[in-house]
Parts: C-alpha cells; structure tokens; sequence
C-alpha cells in the first residue's frame, strides 16, 4: 500500500503539464511550515529516524521531504557528471535589486506581491537576469548556489536543443524516421514515425500516466529507470532501453500535442546514436563547457548507467540561468556561438498551435491559446515572445526575449503538475517583465 | 554462490593491506589484454549485454570490469559531492620528462622499466610531481583527467588529517575517549578507547575480514554501507552507525597495530560529531576548496547519506596529487596554510614501529622494518623520510620529502591487498627518487 504511494508520488513527479492533477488537489500545506531547514530533514549524525529521507521506502519524492531531496538526488541515486570543464566560469554581472514588494494582481483576481508568490509556489532558488545582469538572486531551505536540483523535465529542453544542434551539424536528419538511428524500435509506436514528430511530441503512442492504474505504463518506466524499487521476481523491462522498445501505437502520429516523457527517453537514444556519445558527454562538450558554467551538473541513470533524458538533470542554478541567457541572446553567450541561431530562431517560431490544442488544457496561463511545444520547448507566441523548458513541481526557465529578462526557478510544490503553479508564477513574471519595460 | 562470491570480492576491497591476499593469489591476467576500451565495456547505445557493468549483480568489483568500475562508482551508486569552491584551480606547473625507460631492479631481482611497472601494476592514472613541477603524466583505459577514480583507503588519510585539523583548531581532543563524541559506543569495543588510539589503529576490536566465513563482520559492515545488495528479510545493520555500535571488544587497545576498516569509520563519525559538518563538506571546507582542486572529488554514502570514510572516496587524479603536494610543503600550498605544520610533523615522525611489527606482515618494501602507521597515514621511517596514503588495488599518494617528490597513482590491480604491488612500485618510485637526486 504503502509501495503504491510512493510509486505514485514517484511517477506524478514525471508528469509534467498533466491537468488532471491539480483539479484533484487537496488543500495545499502552509509554505512556511514547510521549510526544510525548520522541519530538521536529514541533521544529525545520525538525523533521527523520523528525520531521514531515503530511496528504498519512496520517502525520497513525498512531500514535505522532497524540499531536501530535490537538492540532493544524488546522495540517493546513480549519476552520471555532466563535466563543466577546466576553465574559469563565465562572468554574471550583477547588480541587484529589491524585488520582494514588486505588486501584481494574481490568477484568482487577488492582489499579490513577489515575495508572496515565491512562497505560494514553494520556491527553492530563483534568479533573474535582466539585460544579462543578474538583478535578484535567493536561495531558501536546503538549497545552495553549488547544489544541483532537480530540475526534472527540463531536462526535455536540453534534449530538444543537442537535437537541434546536431541537426544544424548535419550529423541528426529530423526528417527520417526514427529507425534510421534506432533500428530496435520498429516493432513499437515508433516504428513509422519520424525524429521531428518525436521532437515535438505528436506521437501516438500508448503511454498512460495514470497512476490509479498499476498497469499503467509510467509504471514499467519508472522501474525500468531505477527510479521506483523494483519488487522480487519483477520481470518488466530492466533499463529504458528495454521499456522504449514495447511501446505501442495508438492512434496516429503527427496529428496533436500529448506531453509524453517517453518521447523525450527516445530522443535521447536517438542523440547518442547519431553522435556517438552519451547524453552527458555530448551536454558537457556542446553545452555546458561553453556556457563557462561554475559548477557540473548531472543525470540520474538506469541500472546500466544510461541518462534518462525525460527528467534525470540535476542542475546548479546560475548555470540554468546562463543557459537561459544564451537562449535569449540567440545562441551566443561566453564570447562565443554555442548554439547555432537558426535552431533557436526555429523554436522561437513555435509547434502548431492547432496541434497543442488537442492536449485539450485549460485556457490559462502557461497553456491557453497561441501555446505550442517546438523542439522539447513550450513556446507561448505572446506579444513578449516567452518562451520557457519547465518540469513540474515548478522547475523553469524562462525566456522574455522582448523584456530581455531570464528567470531560472527551483521549486518543490506539493503538487507535481505545472499547471498548479504556473498561473501564479507567470502573473508575477508578467508584471516584473511590465515594470521593467517602463 | 554469485552473491558469495560478489561479496568476496566486494569486501576484499576494502581490505588494504592484507597479507593473505596475495599469498593466495591466482596466476595473474595479462595486464594489456585487460585495457577497459579494448574490451568494450559499457560501449554503445546500449552496451551488449555481456559488456554492462552493474551494481546489481557485484559484476561491478569484479575484473577485468573493475578497470571501468573504479572510474565510475557514481555512475553506480549514491554519492555526495566534495565540492571545489568556484575560484580558479590552482596552478600545477608542467615541465614534463620521458621516465618510460627508467630502469631499476625489481622486487624479485630483475630488471624493470618504469612501463613496465605500470603495466604490471595494472595502473589506470599516474602523475609525478617533482619540485612542485608536473614531470609526468598518464591516463589509459577508461581513465581520464576529470574524472575521479576510487581511491579506497586513501581516504582514511584524508579523514586523519581532518581530525588533525580539527585536533590542532582545539576542536577535537584526541586524548578524549571516542564516547566524548559518540556516547552511542560506550558499550562497543569503542567504550573505552581514546580518539588518538582510534587515529593509530591499535584497537582491539572483532572485526574479521575473512572472506571465507560468511558471519565475518565485513559482509556485515559492506551491507550496512550500501555496498553489497542486501538480502529479502535482512535484519543487520541498515547504515554505518547501526553496525559501528554492534561492534565487539576483543584484546586490549594501545598495543599493537591492526588494519581495521572500522576504525576509519569511527573516526568518521568523531570527526562528524566534534565539527558538526558532515565529512564531505568538511572536507570541501578544510582541504578541498583551499587547495584550489580543479574537480570536485566525491564520497558514496550508505541508505541514509553518511559518508564512508573508510573506503569510499574517489578523487581526480591532479587534485589528489595537490593533496599530496601540499603535505610534503608541510602544509602550506595554493598561497595558504592549509594543515597545521605541527600536524604534519606528528604523522611524518610516525607512530611506534613495534606496535606497527606486531600486524605480522612479511619484510617487504611499504610493510617492512622501521614502518608505523599515525593517523591514518603508512609512515616508512626510511633514509628518504616516505610517507603516503593506499587504498587497495593500487591507489597511492606516495610523498618523498627528501627527493622533493610526489607520486599520485591509480590502478584497478586484480589484487585488492597492497602487498601485491607496493614492493614493486616502491622500487620503481624508489629508483625515480634516486635518479631525480643526482
């Protein structure tokens, strides 16, 4: 019983932008009280018992207990370095301001300040740049500027951006079919589709995250991932790999958004085989190495060590930032062209908002009108041009090119899917982007 | 039976200095046909099912897989990050010199080349510092710069020169009883030992390491670690606190040197309790960021987080070399004293050679006459005044202070007792010491 919860935790924690969750809700805990410092998570040599947090009973993704483990993932789990290399990290000017009073009407009509929707949104660390200069920076609880954390499907963005570069390379074609790279796929759902309709997920394909079935197949792949305990006899899949090659088609590809993270799992296959290295390697060379990040991120991996690129990166917080800035500057950060514009100008462009439609979400913010996914990207088309890579329990980077603001935030909202946060966090970053471009 | 032997192997790692074990050792394998790349394992997307290296099953301690495994451990298991700090790595100046062809007598007699060694001794990384100088510098297999290596049992050097650290600040009173700190031992074989008795290892404790007898306390000690995969039903020891308290007395404390993994781990916990830090950001404090590292080094941790002091550190290549740089200055490197003078002097002057005479090992070069051991550091007593740290398989932080001379080295050596190669690599290092003074 016990098990089943954890399981369940487990897995909503992989489903970001599921609607379902936050119309379930309970009534959510009081921020404060939530803290993990206060409540005494994991001091102590030895923390006392009812203070521990640890992998094998699935206390590790319950609430209140994920506002440590989502800053220490892997003091319980595998991982794998994403290296930052051996030069000095890239300069973040900064100039602060006090943001903490800054004023807006919130997405229930109420009058809100920052401050009040960091807390209401159960905020780890935010930073904000504006014009590149770092204007406001808090870490909170157990988080620190050289801790990783979790950033879940965000992840997914980064995936989404090595394809776009290896596609700009030559060495990644997104107009073949996915067996071009991944022959072991075409027996399953992606068998007749190609790497674009992977990209931005309008797969069919028979992937349920609903966690009051325990055959759900969220189920398989978390275990299949290590991320769940896998009980005596267990005879599902062993690794992602495995689990990725038994997915069936349902309906038909190419037609509507469906946010699946198993997409993301066959993206990252596809990635390393096209250029011969591991999500982390590649993240290091392409990516981290250039942005002059100051400290390593890095993955959760499976039993044989491979990445899950649907929601395994644990990521320092001025280094998400940095990479956000590079977005927003069209590729180019640390004196040099890291990625190339044209991927990001094709991002920018956005997915098919038709398409993003049929998810069939609530007209809010984050999700409503205009909002398509584009290369593991939500791309809101608004007259700011956001665009954002966001995992749930509120993990974002946030893009406004128009008000040159990037805003990078960890949280631990109680409730895994975004659209349960998002609505508030975006009235704030809305009317921080406003005050700035008086 | 795979599980027994796995843990045979497992637990022999963590048995440094053991003399049995090469008394009983099988005719070796060749070290070239045992180069991790040539085999492939843990090659491709996925890797072949016979070339995976795992936890689950112990593959992961066993070679030829141990020349992936020992660069890798926290790709296998949980680890806590000794983080750098974010200022700039110190610099290691390089002015490097052909030593390949270097030739000296071996410990059987015969003529040898510096290469040789370092076949034989199955190294996998090796850098020598002289006058502060980086004159040679070697990585092959799956060894590289930026990646850590398990250092087994030098850790236990690192966790000594912290508590002399800590002694020399006032914070930690080595004439103190370990109960002073840890009340939780008062009715362990601790109860009635000092801190300083505990440092030196002349501790009478039951603790067996006999691989053979399935009720020895490592099999104990390694599941309470999180390094063998515990039974269903198990109802030992769950952390490394839980088995340190259940340990018994036997014979009498001050007398005779025994090479105990526990007494690392005890002083682990003394060390946690006197500072109220945990070991890895004591260590990122005290040592880590003062050195200027150029990679954060990392410890595994058992289900609740604790770290291993006694085995469980891997540590870059270069920075371990820092380490040992910095100890044969006396303390003082990077611009800053980093360990008390006084410290040092107390290790290099040793602990009592007669206590070190009555472990019984044989009179070879690292173990032979003259040798004592003094917070957690082999100290020779020979002309060239040689100390250094060893963790088994061959890890080395070898500090000459007569020839200006430090050796940082790792291996995956199919013997897990030192025994098995110090000799050899004594004389090698021995006739580099020699050939550098001329």
């Amino acid at each position: 019983m016990k098990a089943t919860m954890a399981a369940a935790t487990v897995l909503a924690a992989l489903a970001s932008g599921s609607a379902s969750l936050a119309q379930t809700a309970p009534a959510l805990p009081d921020p404060a009280a939530t803290d993990s410092k206060a409540l005494g998570w994991m001091q102590g040599f030895p923390p006392p018992p009812d203070k521990v947090v640890t992998f094998g009973n699935g206390s590790f993704y319950s609430f209140p207990r994920t506002r440590w483990s989502f800053s220490h993932m892997r003091e319980m789990v595998p991982t794998v370095n994403v290296w930052r290399g051996s030069s000095a990290p890239s300069v973040l000017p900064v100039e602060l301001k006090n943001l903490d009073q800054l004023s807006f009407t919130d997405d229930k009509g109420a009058k809100a300040t920052w401050a009040d929707m960091l807390a209401r949104t159960y905020t780890d660390s935010i930073i904000v740049l504006h014009k590149g200069k770092v204007i406001y920076e808090k870490y909170s609880g157990s988080a620190e500027p050289q801790l990783p954390h979790s950033a879940f499907s965000v992840t997914k963005s980064f995936i989404g951006t090595l394809a776009g570069i290896l596609a700009a390379e030559g060495t990644l074609d997104p107009a073949a079919l996915v067996t071009k790279y991944v022959p072991e796929l075409k027996d399953s759902a992606y068998g007749d589709a190609t790497v674009r309709q992977v990209m931005d997920m309008t797969i069919g394909v028979q992937y349920s995250e609903d966690y009051a079935n325990p055959k759900a197949e969220v189920f398989d792949y978390a275990r299949s991932g290590s991320m769940l305990p896998v009980p005596p006899g267990y005879a599902g899949p062993k690794n992602f790999y495995e689990f990725l090659v038994r997915l069936k088609k349902e309906g038909s590809h190419g037609e509507a958004f469906a946010y699946k993270t198993s997409n993301a799992e066959v993206l990252t296959w596809i990635i390393k085989r096209a250029s011969g290295k591991s999500a982390s390697a590649l993240m290091s060379e392409k990516i981290w190495q250039k942005l002059g990040a100051e400290n390593d991120a890095y993955f959760s991996v499976d039993s044989i060590g491979s990445e899950s690129g649907g929601g395994g990166l644990s990521l320092p917080l001025r280094d998400m930032a940095r990479f956000g800035e590079m977005m927003r500057l069209g590729g180019k950060f640390n004196g040099q062209q890291i990625v190339p514009t044209s991927v990001i100008e094709d991002i920018r462009k956005g997915g098919d908002p038709a398409k993003f439609a049929k998810a069939g979400y609530p007209n809010v913010a984050g999700y409503g009108s205009g909002y398509s996914y584009r290369s593991m990207w939500w791309v809101s088309n608004n007259r700011n041009g956001v665009f954002d890579a966001r995992g749930i329990h509120g993990q974002r980077v946030y893009i406004d090119p128009k008000a040159e603001l990037v805003i990078a935030k960890f949280s631990s909202h109680p409730i895994a899917g975004n659209i349960a946060n998002i609505p508030l966090t975006d009235a704030a970053f809305g009317a921080l982007a406003d005050s700035l471009s008086k």
